[in-house]
């Protein structure tokens, strides 16, 4: 259809690889994005539970579900039985989603030995971006700036205390294979060094099964800037602009922006040339996202995700570019049919984590029953979840129960729009972090587009706040209750 | 800030003008639509209700609401009231949504006296558009071309059957004052035409108040292509592209489109220019929509709507341009910040009208409790309704219940989104037309993007489908019922 002159035409002729079946070896709304992702492709989606998730919305949603015993996380964190299961139900491919095992070369080795085709990169890829030292040494090598610190890891603390001499405190203590915010220790003298040196390796040897550490300079309240990237088999490698992770809290992500409202043209063209260079270092494939800190003009590699992530969805609000399909055009062996040059944004995205947490209670975990949900809707809003009105949020997994993103087409009416969202939106049975997001967007700091990694921190009013609902809210629900309706 | 590039600076400069408070003369989802657009805009918005309606989601979420007594419909109906209503509360400017009275121009000339902005343009140009001969006359004046016809009203059947050997029949013989589809009869003949002509007159008469009718050649199964303008008090006019609104049944849209996937690019910048150039023609202020009738490649004016439409969506999900933000912004007297040169589009959007009728039992329709709801989310999907899981769809107003709109980068895409979203819906206790809408996107010709106004009577066999639910939908919702969840 020649008149479809905006649209690359390959697009349209027909001539796509497409996978069959794919087994989403997830939970929650990233299963449920996938299995929609799967749908509107025409391939069969393959579901696969704990009992916790019997009745889970990705369970229901998808083509078929397999259940994978009693343990609540046990069966999620088993490559080879979920290999396995890919096999026996005839899958040709397995989406890993975030989190669980997204990020385990050895689950992609497994599947690669099956002849599955893994969506995302290479075993090998994986491994080596997993291990911090390693990743840094390709960046390095392919002219990537990466933070001053140990080349490679840690021998002992003698060493540590050496080259946090060379590069000036503070420093980080890092676990090498680490990764979400976990196992990392900041350093501000010598002492806090050798006190916290054990501990990370301690962390380490638990968490991650590898007791290796390494050092960096500490970059003091950085801003958290991260590219996404899409690599097809034969070589192209584009951007899709940046995303802003400031706003969190204790290296948890809180709330994502794209683009970045505090970056020049020039840096936003530099940090996503520079992405596009560490993908093609690594032989990069699929989708993944090159994080970097920013203080002042200093760019620094931080890592690398070799997954999709959580925060994925703005980028697809801004670019038009829906990142889960062409996860799965790319795995089909599809070349990419967007240009650098195709790759445009309009306007501002913003997602908040709704998590099940308790703001107020140094956001401790509010699991149970969802008594009420509303979705918020109308312009701009967007929901990504899978949770429902009398739905139990089980306390085995992470506590995020909805991705709410806003795109609006200026900041300040994206920071409108997201105030306008929040409030629409009813959620009840849970506490959660919303009425926290309510208090960071109008704070001036925030609305002036200008905030480092401790915004969250250095705002600890910010948790001041009532829980109190609305007088005309109170007032209305109790109305709604009297006429037999659900509270809105 | 000046990273913002991409934006319009005004928008950033803090010197706009502001309404205060805004009485929203309309119920349901569009109500709620505007509701939304105050909050974001830090208006003021005030909800007005009949007692059918106390329960109503715009009631609700409105700052305010007030009364307008135990009649379902009279006062939504009342001009003097809903005047004298805002003029209590100190609304400076009255919303009329669609419907109702938005097309009203006794009731925008009684606001106008009574020192209220009416959001529309001036009465004299809804008087003017209102009256079709006056309109056509307009038309023809600026050069815009019409469907051959009557020069004014007819006087008698004698003249309607000598022009209508002129023009040639088919024709049409049409309300004068009609809108909405409605007054509108087609006569292949003589016959017809002395045989329906007094019905019209009669028809035009109950329904409009005035028995004023004019003769048009009907124009044999035209593409429905109307553009959305937007038009400051400055005389800056532009237009937001294009929808393609042939899908529909007895003049009543369903399933409307944007962009047009069946215009060449030249059709496409040619309707626009006749779109600006009949709105200037007029005086136009604030948003509107001019519709045409295509046909190879002729292009006939068919009448102007002077408000905001039903489907006003998914021209802001393809532009990015918020257009009920823009008709606030424009009646406060701000100019517009956009030039033509600034409009771009991108994708395709689909709007599905999910009304509460039976296509089967010929769209009979179907009022009663909404037992569940589950709103369609993820990637590219928006929900504009005013419903909720215990709402009772009163049956006095009309059917549409819910507005599900989807957008991607291109025409397969949208369309596999779109069966996506529809089979993503729940909406229980009532039969919607949701199933039929899949029964069209499945069809070999919408899918080639080939359609024209009689694609819904040509297809009488999309009629026939199984209202079963999937079995595996059943089974899920038994084990949901058991284990005592909603069944989703």
């Amino acid at each position: 259809m020649s008149v479809f002159n905006h649209t690359p035409a390959s697009r349209e002729s027909g001539t796509e690889a497409r996978l069959n079946k794919v087994l989403i070896a997830n939970r929650g709304e990233i299963a449920l994005r996938i299995v929609r992702a799967c749908a509107e492709m025409g391939i069969q989606s393959v579901a696969m539970y704990t009992e916790a998730d019997r009745y889970a919305l990705h369970v229901k949603r998808a083509d078929e579900a397999h259940s994978l015993g009693e343990d609540p996380l046990a069966g999620y964190l088993d490559p080879a039985r979920i290999v396995s299961l890919a096999v026996q139900t005839g899958c040709d491919a397995i989406h890993p989603g975030y989190g669980f095992l997204s990020e385990n070369a050895e689950f992609a080795r497994l599947a690669e030995q099956a002849g599955i085709v893994f969506i995302g990169p290479a075993s090998a890829v994986i491994e080596r971006m997993g291990d911090k030292t390693a990743a840094r040494d390709s960046m390095r090598a392919a002219g990537v700036p990466v933070t001053p610190g140990s080349d490679g890891n840690l021998t002992d603390v003698e060493q540590a205390l050496a080259l946090a001499e060379e590069v000036g405190y503070p420093v980080m203590i890092k676990a090498t294979s680490g990764g979400g915010g976990r196992g990392i220790r900041r350093c501000d003298d010598a002492g806090e060094l050798r006190q916290q040196y054990p501990r990370v390796i301690s962390e380490a040897s638990k968490a991650f099964g590898s007791a290796d550490v390494f050092l960096e300079k500490c970059i003091v309240n950085p801003r958290h800037i991260e590219v996404q990237i899409l690599a097809d088999g034969q070589g192209n490698v584009i951007h899709l602009y940046e995303r802003d992770c400031s706003i969190q809290r204790r290296n948890q992500k809180l709330i994502e922006i794209a683009p970045s409202p505090q970056l020049t043209p020039e840096q936003r063209d530099y940090v996503g040339s520079l992405a596009v260079k560490a993908a093609m270092a690594v032989g990069y494939e699929n989708a993944g996202t090159v994080e970097f800190l920013l203080t002042g003009n200093q760019v620094y590699f931080m890592e690398m995700n070799t997954r999709v992530q959580v925060e994925h969805t703005i980028t697809e609000e801004i670019t038009g570019v829906d990142i889960v399909r062409e996860q799965l055009r790319i795995a089909a062996g599809n070349a990419l049919t967007f240009r650098q040059q195709d790759i445009r944004y309009q306007g501002f995205a913003l997602q908040f984590r709704i998590n099940a947490e308790d703001p107020q209670n140094d956001f401790f975990p509010s699991f149970g029953r969802i008594s009420h949900y509303y979705a918020p809707g109308g312009p701009g809003v967007r929901v990504d979840t899978a949770i429902y009105t009398g739905y139990d949020i089980p306390p085995y997994f992470d506590s995020m129960c909805l991705k709410l993103v806003v795109w609006a087409l200026s900041w300040d009416e994206v920071i409108a729009r997201g105030q306008r969202a929040l409030d629409d939106m009813r959620l009840q049975g849970v506490t959660t972090t919303a009425p926290y997001y309510q208090q960071i967007l109008a704070h001036p700091q925030f609305r002036a587009g200008q905030f480092n990694t401790s915004f969250v921190s250095d705002n600890p009013q910010l948790l001041s706040y009532s829980n109190k609902r609305q007088p005309r809210d109170i007032a209305l629900a109790i109305a709604a209750a009297i006429a037999g309706h659900a509270g809105l």
